[in-house]
Formats: C-alpha cells, sequence, structure tokens
C-alpha cells in the first residue's frame, strides 16, 4: 500500500466473501459445482494481482494520452491493446459468462473481488471490457445457438468487443423515444439499422478485431415508447462463410467525445447506416428490447457501484498511505510547544476523522454491493425456496448500490484529495485523476436521479411493497443480542432508530404520492435513495462488528476491544477497526438520515413552485 | 445568460447590494466619501462586463493551454498577458487599494461584486492578479514611504505582479516550521534569503515585468516557531537607481505544478538565493511576518470564498438554462402516455430540485460573504460606536465564509453537472473545468480542516466566546414578526430552532475540550463550520425573503405571492423566486445542521480510537 499506486484492500474483500457472507457455499451449488472455495479463492487473489500489475501500469498513461478518432477509428492509448489481450487469454473476459459459450460461469460474489480491483485500477479500461462480456452475456441470455456460435463465443474469448447501444442525442434517460429504425430486409435474411446512437462506451476501437454492438431500434411501424422496441445485433464489421470478420458493415465513428475522466474509454458517437447498408440480426424476438437491454443494464448499474467502490477504495489506501509518511504540525494536545516534536498526520484528529469516513464508506459499501451480487447468485442458482427473496433483494438493492458505490465512491475520493493537501490537487499523486474518472459514474447506466425514480416509483410500489418487506425482513436478522460489548449493542439499536425512522419515510413518500400527486411523490427520491444506503451499509458494518468481536474474543480472550493488545496483532488490529468502523459509521455518517427524514417530512416543495422555467 | 458561457447575476448582486444590505449609504462615510451610490453600481456593473467579457473568452483557451516553464521562465497562455494588462489599466489591480499609492479606495462589499465574476469568468487568472493587489496592500499597511513608491505603486498599477510566500515543502499547514532563513548584509542595506518555497501561485509569468514576492523567513537567531517569522519583500529583478528592474534577484522557478485546475495559473515552487545572493527587504519589523501575513491571509480567504461563489453561480446559470433548452422524456403527472409532449428538463422534479438546491446555496452564500465584505468596510471605515461588532462578525465568520464558499461552491457545481448529465462530463460544457477548476479553493489560504480549526479553537474561545454572542446579536435581528406570510413566518420559527441547535453544538464543543481533551474538542469542527455555513445562509436568505415580500405586497398588491400573477412580471418573479429560494434552504438544506448536531451529541470518537497509524 502506497500513496502513489492502486492496490485492493484484499484483506477486507476476504473478510466479505468469506465471514460477512458465507460465499465459500456458493461452490456447493449445483451451477458452480466445478468449484471449490480454493478456486474461488485463487481466483479473487490472481485476479486482483492482475489488476493491479497489468491494468493499473497503463492507468496514468492511458490518461494523459487518452483516446483518439484517426481516419474515422478510434485509436487507444498504448499498452491497451496488449492488456486487453492478456486479460482475455488468462480468461477475465469470460469470467461471469456461460461455460456453454466459453465462459468460466464463475459466481458474482466471488468475481467483485476482481472487479473491484480492475476498476480501481484501470476503469477506463475496464469499463469497455466490462460491457463486452456483458453484451456477451446477453446474447447468451436471449440469443439462438447460431447467434452465440457466431458472435457470443467470440466475445466471451475477447477476440471481439462488444457495446450496447441505447442513447440518442435526443433520447438520453428517456430511452423510449429512440428513433433508431429496423426495416426487414426483403429476403428477410436480417433488418437495416438506421440511427444515431450517442455515449457509447467502447463504441469502437483498436483492441478486437470486431465490435458487436447491440442495438436498440423500432422495427417500422411498431408502437411509439418503450415498448416498441427490438434488439438487433449489429456488428461493426460482417461475418464471411466462415464467421470471420470481413466487410465494413456501414457503421460510422463520428465523433469520440472529450471527457472530464476515463480519458483512455472511447466514448462515441456512432451513426448507424449512413449509407442505408448497416445489417442488424434480431435478438430472441420483435418488441422485447427494452425488457432484454434490462437485463444487461442491471448488471451494468451494479457493476457501476464496483467503480465507485474500487476508486473509493484505491483511494482510501493512498489516502492512508499519505497521511502515515507525511510528517506536518505539532498533535493538538501538545498545545503550543515548539520543541515537541513534529506528527505524521494521521495523528490529527480532522485527518483521521476524514480517513475514517472514508474506511466506513468504503467498507458500508462494499458489504452491501457484495451482499447485492451474492444475493444475485442465489437468486439464480440457489435454492428454489429462496430464490423468491434475494430476487426481492436484488430488485430493491440494485438501484440504492448503484448511487451508493457511485456517489459515494465519488465523496471518498473528495475526502481523500482533503487529507492529501495541496499535493491531492496535482496530477503527480493518483487521487486528481481518480476523481475525474469516478464522477461518471453518477451519470451512466442511469444517473443518480433515474436510479432515485426506479427506486421510489416501481421497487417500492411493486407488489404493495413487498421488495421493502422483504428487507425489512433481512434487516431483522441483525439484533442488539448479538453483540458482546455494551457499544456494539448500543450502536445496533441506534442503527435500529434509522430502520424505523426510513420505514416511516418510505410510508410518507406513498402518502405524497397519493395526497399531492408524484411530482411530490418523488421530489425527495435521491435523497431517501441515499438514506436506503446509509442504513444498508451500517447494516452490513454492524453485522461485520458482531463476527468481529467474537473473533477478538478468540484472538485476544475479550471482546472488549483494548486498543493496546489488539495493536501487537495485525489480524486483531483489523477486526479492531472493523468494530470502531461501524461505531464511526453509526454515529457520525448514518445522522445523515434524520435530515433526509426532516426533508420529507417538511412537506415543502417551493422548488415546484418557484418560477425556473422562464 | 447561456449553457456555455459564464455570465453574473446582475440582478442578484443589485439586490444583495442594495436591499439586503444598505450599501449605499457605504458612500456616507469619510473614507469613501468621494464616491455616489451610482459610481458603486456603475463599478460593479462595468467590473461584470469586463469580466464576462476580457477574462470570460480566454478561460477555455487558457485551460487547454495551461502555463509552461520554458527555459526557466513561465509562459503563461495566449491573451493572458493582454487581459492582465487591460485589467491594470483599467484600474482593476487597484479596486481596493490604498488611494495614497495609486488604488482606487473602494469598498470591499462593492467590489465583491466585480470579484464573484473575475473568479467566475477566469478563476485561473484572477487567482494571480488578486494575490498582487493583497500583497500590495500588504505593503500599503506595513511598508514605509520608499517600499511603497518602490514596489506597491508599481504593483497597484499592475506592472508588476505579487505573491504571497508562505509554504515549504516541510511547511504547508504548519507554517510555524519554516526553514526559509534571511541573514542581515553586513552593510545593513538588506537581508540576504535563502529556502525554498511551494505553492506560490503567480510564482512567475511574463504578464508583468517584475515579481514582488512577499516571503516569510526566519532571521538567524530567532526563535523557532511561528513568533520567529519575519516578512520580507523580495522582488524576482532588483531595482535599478531609478527604480526599475534590473538584474535578477537570484529567485529561481524549480517547477510548475501539473494540478487538476486553474492549469493557467502558474503554481511554483521557487528556489531563493541558490547562489546566496538573492536580497529581502525586511518589512516593518522583525518577527511581525505572521501577523502581517494573517491580514493578507484574512483577506485572502475571503477572496477564496468569492471563487466559490463565483463559480458556483456561474455554474446553477449554466445548468439552468440548460433545463430550460433541454427536451427530454414525459412529465410525471403524464404517466405513460407516449402522446404527451415531451417536456424541458426543468420541469420534472428532481432537476428542478437540484436546481433550486444550487440557487438557494448560491444566493445564501452570497449573502454571507458580501455580508463579511460589508462588515469589514464597517469595521474599518464606519462609526467608531460599531467597529467592534462589525469586527467581530468579520472574525467569527471569515472562515465560515471560507468554507462555505469553497465547499459548497464546488457541491453545485457538482450538482450543475448531474443536471446536464453525460454533456456535463464532457469538456464541451463549462461544468467539467469549472469543477475542475474550483476543487482547490478548498485547500489553498488554508483548507477546509485547518479553517475549522479556526472558527472552533480561536473564534469560538476566544474572548470568553464572545464573538458567538455577537452574532448571536445579530441573528435576533430577524424574528417571525417580520414576515408577511405565515409561510415566512413559519421558515423564520424553524430556523429559529436550528439556532438554537447550534447553540447547543458549540456549548458541547466546548465542554467536550474541557471535559475529554482538545482532540475531542475539534473532532467535529469541520462539520460544525458547515452547520455555521448553513445558519449563515438561511438567515441571510430568510432577511432576503421579508424584503423581497415587501416587494411582492408593491408589485403585487399582496405578499401572499401568486405564482400565476408573479409569473408575468419579472421584477415579481425576481421576488416571489427569492421567497421560495429561502423556503427551500429551509427546509431541504438546513436539516443537514441536524445530523451535525446529532453527531457531536454522539460523543462518539472511535476514529480516535482506531489503530490507522500502523
Amino acid at each position: 500500500m502506497n500513496s502513489t499506486e492502486y492496490s485492493a484492500d484484499r484483506r477486507d474483500i476476504q473478510f466479505v466473501q468469506k465471514e460477512l457472507f458465507p460465499m465459500d457455499q456458493l461452490a456447493d451449488l449445483e451451477a458452480f459445482k466445478d468449484f471449490s472455495p480454493d478456486d474461488f479463492a485463487m481466483v479473487v487473489s490472481e485476479g486482483i494481482q492482475f489488476a493491479e500489475t497489468v491494468f493499473g501500469s497503463i492507468n496514468v498513461s492511458g490518461d494523459q494520452e487518452g483516446t483518439h478518432l484517426v481516419d474515422g477509428k478510434v485509436v487507444t492509448a498504448k499498452g491497451f491493446a496488449e492488456a486487453w489481450k492478456a486479460y482475455s487469454e488468462s480468461g477475465w473476459m469470460g469470467m461471469n459468462n456461460d461455460p456453454k459459450w466459453g465462459g468460466q460461469g464463475l459466481p458474482r460474489g466471488i468475481t467483485v473481488g476482481v472487479q473491484e480491483a480492475l476498476f480501481g485500477a484501470n476503469p477506463a479500461l475496464y469499463v469497455t471490457a466490462m460491457l463486452t462480456s456483458g453484451s456477451a452475456g446477453l446474447i447468451t441470455t436471449f440469443g439462438d445457438d447460431e447467434q452465440n456460435q457466431l458472435f457470443s463465443t467470440k466475445m466471451i474469448s475477447g477476440e471481439w468487443g462488444g457495446t450496447m447501444c441505447l442513447s440518442e442525442p435526443n433520447a438520453g434517460s428517456a430511452v423510449g423515444d429512440i428513433t433508431t429504425s429496423a426495416k426487414k430486409s426483403e429476403d428477410g435474411s436480417h433488418y437495416k439499422i438506421k440511427g444515431t446512437k450517442q455515449w457509447i462506451s467502447g463504441g469502437d476501437h483498436d483492441m478486437a478485431e470486431n465490435i458487436i454492438h447491440l442495438v436498440l431500434a423500432r422495427i417500422e411501424g411498431a408502437p411509439p415508447g418503450p415498448k416498441g422496441i427490438s434488439l438487433f445485433i449489429v456488428p461493426k464489421r460482417r461475418l464471411d462463410d466462415q464467421g470471420n470478420p470481413a466487410e465494413d458493415n456501414d457503421v460510422t465513428t463520428v465523433r469520440v467525445e472529450h471527457k472530464l475522466g476515463i480519458k483512455a474509454s472511447p466514448t462515441c458517437v456512432l451513426e448507424f447506416g449512413t449509407n442505408d447498408d448497416c445489417h442488424g440480426y434480431l435478438l430472441e424476438g420483435e418488441q422485447r428490447g427494452l425488457a432484454q437491454m434490462f437485463k444487461l443494464m442491471n448488471e451494468a448499474r451494479l457493476t457501476v457501484a464496483y467503480q465507485g467502490l474500487g476508486s473509493g477504495s484505491g483511494a482510501y489506501r493512498n489516502a492512508l498511505a499519505y497521511a502515515r509518511e507525511r510528517v506536518q504540525g505539532i498533535p493538538i494536545e501538545q498545545g503550543k510547544d515548539q520543541s515537541a516534536p513534529r506528527a505524521s498526520i494521521v495523528l490529527h484528529p480532522d485527518v483521521r476523522r476524514d480517513l475514517m469516513t472514508m474506511k466506513a464508506i468504503v467498507e458500508g459499501v462494499r458489504g452491501l454491493i457484495y451482499g447485492v451480487s451474492y444475493y444475485g447468485d442465489m437468486a439464480h442458482f440457489g435454492p428454489e425456496e429462496t430464490k423468491g427473496y434475494y430476487s426481492d433483494l436484488v430488485d430493491i438493492l440494485t438501484p440504492v448500490a448503484k448511487n451508493a458505490g457511485a456517489d459515494n465512491g465519488y465523496e471518498v475520493v473528495r475526502l481523500g484529495i482533503q487529507v492529501l493537501g495541496g499535493v491531492g490537487y496535482t496530477e503527480e499523486f493518483p487521487l486528481a485523476q481518480t476523481l475525474r474518472d469516478t464522477k461518471i459514474a453518477s451519470i451512466y447506466e442511469g444517473t443518480t436521479g433515474i436510479q432515485a425514480l426506479d427506486l421510489v416509483t416501481r421497487k417500492l410500489t411493486l407488489r404493495g411493497g413487498e421488495m421493502y418487506q422483504t428487507l425489512l425482513k433481512e434487516f431483522n436478522t441483525l439484533t442488539p443480542d448479538q453483540a458482546k460489548t455494551a457499544t456494539t449493542r448500543q450502536a445496533i439499536e441506534s442503527w435500529q432508530e434509522h430502520v424505523e425512522s426510513l420505514s416511516a419515510t418510505v410510508a410518507s413518500l406513498g402518502n405524497l404520492a397519493t395526497e399531492l400527486g408524484p411530482r411530490e411523490g418523488v421530489f425527495n427520491a435521491t435523497e431517501v435513495t441515499v438514506f436506503f444506503g446509509d442504513v444498508c451499509s451500517a447494516y452490513y458494518l454492524l453485522k461485520s462488528a458482531v463476527i468481529a468481536e467474537q473473533r477478538l474474543e478468540e484472538l485476544l480472550g475479550s471482546a472488549e476491544a483494548d486498543r493496546e493488545k489488539a495493536r501487537e496483532n495485525e489480524e486483531a488490529r483489523f477486526y479492531f477497526n472493523k468494530v470502531k468502523t461501524a461505531e464511526h459509521y453509526t454515529y457520525q455518517i448514518l445522522p445523515r438520515g434524520w435530515a433526509v427524514a426532516a426533508k420529507v417530512r417538511s412537506r415543502n416543495f417551493a422548488a415546484l413552485d418557484a418560477l425556473l422555467e422562464e
């Protein structure tokens, strides 16, 4: 761990996967029967190693070089094509994909340990790789055998890239308004695609010999709005009889965006069918496009949460290392005694506070995000009788996790810059780039506001609010009596008050919608989503504290954590800090929930009244 | 107002200067007797015009080009030298400086209207100009006539630049630890300066023919720590007998930092006396350096607050313009009716909320910052009997305003990017640069944490907490009965509860320090400073609402603001929105104070306990 390079928090990842969640037991499931717990551990360890070295070594240079559109083709930064190849050849591209088509078929609860590190080490590169795996997964789920043989196998092997093409210049958040059209060819062998797509991550690049676009379009005559949308496989280059890339398929890269961050990721404007000669192949059936794409979107937005987590975790470790090294000023308890030895800034209360806030946010979000990933495995592949339970948790927590990862990750990086001070503002240290890179997480795969609308207008209302009841059931597995110390017991009690406040707030939103209307019902949606995220993070941290107290008792003979005794032993330090982290979260971060509750209770909608529109 | 260029909020600035504060009456003071209220208005209007055009036109290009060290000299971006010249020749450089040495001697309460715009239009350029005026002011305050004739007149005219040189590689926040030395020459005509200074804004550049550095150094034999520090005038080039720049004074530019933002501002590492031949001239007397520098620092940190305000205000106006133009999605109250006309995003509740939060923060901070500037004029030049009152307000509110401006400004820009969505993340729109530029405000002139320590350990404790009592006196001038409507009356009552909560929190901090120790006493300092800022912002907004209700009554016959009636009339719209802004702040922003109060009440110091140091 140092202040200038990314490293993953292997110890905490191990804790979350093995102690907080029983992920080793995933190996008992039929779907994962080819793996052992040791395999899981090896995958995570080697994946992190790969991320830190291969991906990490070209993160800064990639940012400096960026991507460029040269003669209509995107040229990526030095070393990116080689890293892509190494990533693909080591099998990482297909880590979650269906083994039937060449994937590893690993559980997401396990691979998140690798993905967090890939995002932390090089978000610009990983976003393109991640979308390739994801779009391949969409084809394996909905495509026929021929489509899989032709396309997804090549994407899973990393020979080809993949994209998702939703947004258009006039249809961003409102994806139902897309105008890209598809017209069946006379011989029925394909559709002709025509339209412009924007914000296409990995829309063109030189890391793979072909790129398979998954394009939302409206078949001529289909109804307006979201329901009329179908999904097409549109290769950049058509395939010859052997399935090899042949002539161009009339897909033009119009522009590469100049962005604040993830500069080495080519974000493209693509024009399909400039010459009316762009072939697309329907996936599964007509007018199922949005539902299909939502499968990928749901995965992708959880993966964006990984990005915030990876960046935040890396930033915390950079800042902690810096704060230990950097000597500055006299400790406040020494007063103005000029002869006092100067202190590492980690000892100054303000800096410690910031560091602990960073740690608590990162580890709380890690619990939440790994949890949702694990719940996803259980929902798909676990015992039949608990599938509904886990599926509810995944559904309600996906928008929560996306915002918690994206926005908290960004906030952690911001705090890291404060810890570093002046050097944090320079590009000599990594946090400036990390800040720029991480900002995207609150925008792509649905902005923070869009996630909040999904939570409040869909997840909290569908099936009479049953998903929230499932979440409460999960929360109820944590009780004060599980604590071995008064401190942790009180912290759990304090958290329970916040759960009650959250429930009251959720009820208020429903009342507002009914009594006043939909605008008032969603007015505080974004902040309520933050509230959800905080309560969840605290839940996972307090569960962790309960486990940590058990371990401390085993290690030191008492759960009453003794600082001096814990100090001697690396493992005891880890668990001691885990307990402190849960406390800090409960008393120093969670209280912002009181503010959200008060805002909703105020029923003040001055912002809706104000004359802002003219 | 548009989404891609900076423009100042002339109407709101006028409101704050003329209606919220009686700044026209500054013309009645002896110090400002040469000005009329019309002069003030003209200065602000022309200054804004100058900022928007001359400074604004080279903001983006300056960012793209940056500054470069070429053969030991700093080369600034295209157009910067010309803008500097125009700025100087129009008299803006000396707007606040002493008329005796060529300045305009305008009140700061007035010129903040210009300075906000200069920062909003081009922070990278203005920071160098601002420090030139400031360091000239330091010489006019403490220097002798010869020093003023030689140095400050040339700085006030903008022929020469000026810097403040505090930080060293191992003495940043802990300025008392500087090691730069000064040794009297044998003939007693000067001191020999030796040492390295870091983070020197405008440390070298080609916009002026000489640069006058104000350098903190320790005269050989002086005591360690802050008390032993003296301040020296150190020109980049020595002066010949006519006072013109002659040979180099052994000041070397070692490096220009590569920063996240304000890239066109040369932030230098300077080495003084590489060849033991750097001449410095003592300002006023030995060992007064830190007190002198604090005069400049106090001005400079308030000016940094202007930066956050200017950037935030510009970002709000860019985002508002964009939200009016950008059509996307169906209004939520139309449900899923695909035939409904699509709406400007300003109509979507989530976007309106963000915009109103931006507006409320900007206008609240404007009240606070213009207030402190005006109080400074009254403290220096007002009637003798109120000088102490205003001086207390300036002292206690300066760190509050610095953080409120810097951190809230940054938060407003972040929200602006969310409003713009994808395009906000590109460098095609100005907010990405503004985000990068504004981040520095929380770091330079004392980080957010350092300001908080100043508030909590000095301003709240000196003289038995008298400054806080003065602030309460000021708060007490706002009472619920001043409101003309029940809504505003209730909002003032709600704000009063927060004032009580703030007072309780301040008392708690004192108790913590006494009972537990200094570390616990400052643990929540940063958040308490935010709480102060919020309560102050709400104070100025609610005072504004009281005034606005009066105007609405005059304009529309009733203070009960009627949206449809107000809509017709531009002035009524302004006042109607002012009332709504105060409401929004009170009920949707101020509640975060509850969280701060709860954190302090929790008395949880897990972060101090945690084993972070190893």
